[in-house]
């Protein structure tokens, strides 16, 4: 898990700019139909045949939102390529292309960058996108990367944060928290590690967490899944920066308050035991914890028969008129205000 | 043309992530038919009714490709774009839309910001792009822009690199080297500023030349243009890197030699003089100078007559076989090897 120290290196001026963006990209595969001519002209051709063009642009920032210390570069690039395809698939919509720019500075070798394409390369052929565009260029200090991602999706298919309705049905995929709590653990092992360079990690107890948080994956099955059970979202968004501030987003575009169930909230049983470990509320960290890349979507009650019982899914609350807040109704059923916190908050509860 | 130092500052971090994209972007308006949802949302949604879809990416990096210390941050938002759109009109399209990503120490300001931000807003209306999405985020040094263009063409108008045929005329719009003189302008003055901050710059004679390099214009008016004449280029690329270095890649891609004559390339009066007094030799300054974002494309010669004498074109040369290489013939009728050289060759004959 830990990052690759291989003897060889090579400098990156070694190579000039035309020469690494080759280099990096000359192995990736065009296998969209959409894309018409993929890197080496201007710009890149796409055709999306009469069907809606999604874009979607992040930038990811080296000691802002991760650190090498415990970030592999290959998982960091495929990461970085989940962290935007999850803002397509959250329109309900299928990705198709993105590009990929980066800014290093010297202290990264080219086998550097390589690890690093190398996962997004692997992002891409796993979820089926193209690389179609980029620039690279030096930085003073450390590494950036900036994804664009493009995808399509048909009118009548598109879910957008606004489109919730009263007594709609909130629900969310996968499971919360668990990333959060991998980067808990990862920071302790680092820890450890300083203080004693033998010490050996010991992660069993942890690989799901360790998982979600070095190799998250983007809800690409959510979407055809939807429309396999024939139920179109009224509304939908990722959640990257924590359940509540998602459901805070999704309640403030749509106009509306909703009412979110705190034993409805789906928990993976390595999250509830490290929480415990660690001291936290495994209420919080789901709350808040961040990095989920799971989805949050609203749907008819009539599409209740649909979508209960399926793994996939928990339903977790309902939408309420927007005079009735946004609220947590706890276990011991007292309803709180659900407020954004994010990691600042956690941090603090340590 | 200095940057405004204003008095009133207001810290980032008062704003927080959302806030700051908020404030930046709320004075941007939508115009474009094809933007069916701009920022707001986990994507923006764009509809290109049958068109291809263009699509470029730039990074552009503190004290890499831009500094400060004469480049106003309302010029370099500015530039920026016109650096992205310019990708688009090379493929003979339209642009659309931006997105625009920035990364940000804190010794920037929200001010600073909102210049850099009125730059890239002036430009959105003057060119009627839409920007639809983005990313902020804080730095360790310095500031990262990173700008995505798209744009649509019809196919049938699309110009790639790779199509010149062999006896095709090489064409150039505008002129060249002027922005490349326009830094040294600059650059002078920085030095003469640093020894005596008393001494007013006096910038008269080289207007021209730092308008090329502060606030250069991309090419928009050509595509129209040869649709008017009926003419279809059958290569193009725009002039980032210098005439050289583009020459170079238009040859390679369409796998063909060409012929370039010194006595044809086009030299505002201002790039001869300071050439003269800079002892640099306009030539080298045409050829390698780089940021005119003018475009270099080819046409039949059956075109010859609707291209002639018209101001915004300069043919330069034409096609010839592979074999036959890459020249510059010069005024005295010698053929020498172009060579791409860029910035670094003018450096070291200073």
């Amino acid at each position: 898990m830990l990052e690759d120290k291989a003897p060889n290196k090579t400098s990156l001026s070694e190579l000039g700019e035309f020469g690494l963006i080759r280099h990096l990209t000359e192995t990736f595969k065009i296998g969209q139909k959409s894309t018409v001519k993929g890197v080496g002209d201007d710009a890149a051709i796409l055709d999306h045949k009469g069907q809606k063009t999604l874009v979607t642009t992040d930038l990811l920032v080296e000691g802002i939102h991760f650190n090498l210390a415990y970030m592999p570069l290959k998982h960091l690039g495929y990461k970085a390529v989940m962290a935007n395809l999850s803002d397509i698939y959250a329109m309900n919509g299928t990705a198709t292309q993105i590009t990929v720019s980066i800014a290093v500075s010297n202290r990264f070798t080219l086998e550097a960058l390589e690890e690093l394409y190398a996962g997004i390369q692997l992002a891409c052929e796993t979820y089926k996108v193209d690389l179609v565009g980029g620039d690279t260029s030096s930085s003073q200090t450390g590494l950036l990367l900036s994804i664009t991602a493009i995808g399509t999706a048909k009118e009548e298919e598109l879910a957008y944060r606004s489109g919730a309705k009263e007594n709609d049905l909130l629900v969310v995929t996968g499971d919360l928290g668990a990333a959060y709590l991998g980067l808990q653990v990862l920071e302790r092992e680092r820890q450890v590690f300083e203080v004693n360079p033998n010490a050996q990690p010991d992660l069993e107890a942890y690989t799901y967490l360790v998982e979600r948080q070095l190799k998250p994956e983007a809800r690409k099955d959510i979407a055809p899944l939807l429309r396999e059970l024939k139920v179109k979202p009224t509304s939908m968004i990722d959640i990257s920066d924590g359940l509540s501030s998602e459901v805070i987003h999704l309640c403030k575009s749509s106009d509306l308050g909703c009412n979110v169930y705190e034993d409805k909230l789906p928990l993976d049983p390595q999250v509830i035991s490290t929480s415990e470990e660690f001291q936290m509320d495994s209420t919080v960290v789901a709350l808040n914890g961040g990095e989920d890349y799971e989805l949050l979507f609203t749907v008819a009650q009539t599409d209740f028969e649909k979508i209960k019982g399926n793994p996939n899914f928990s339903i977790i609350g309902h939408m309420t008129p927007k005079n009735d807040g946004i609220h947590l109704v706890t276990r011991a059923h007292q309803k709180m205000e659900l407020t954004a916190q994010g990691w600042d908050a956690l941090l603090k509860k340590q």
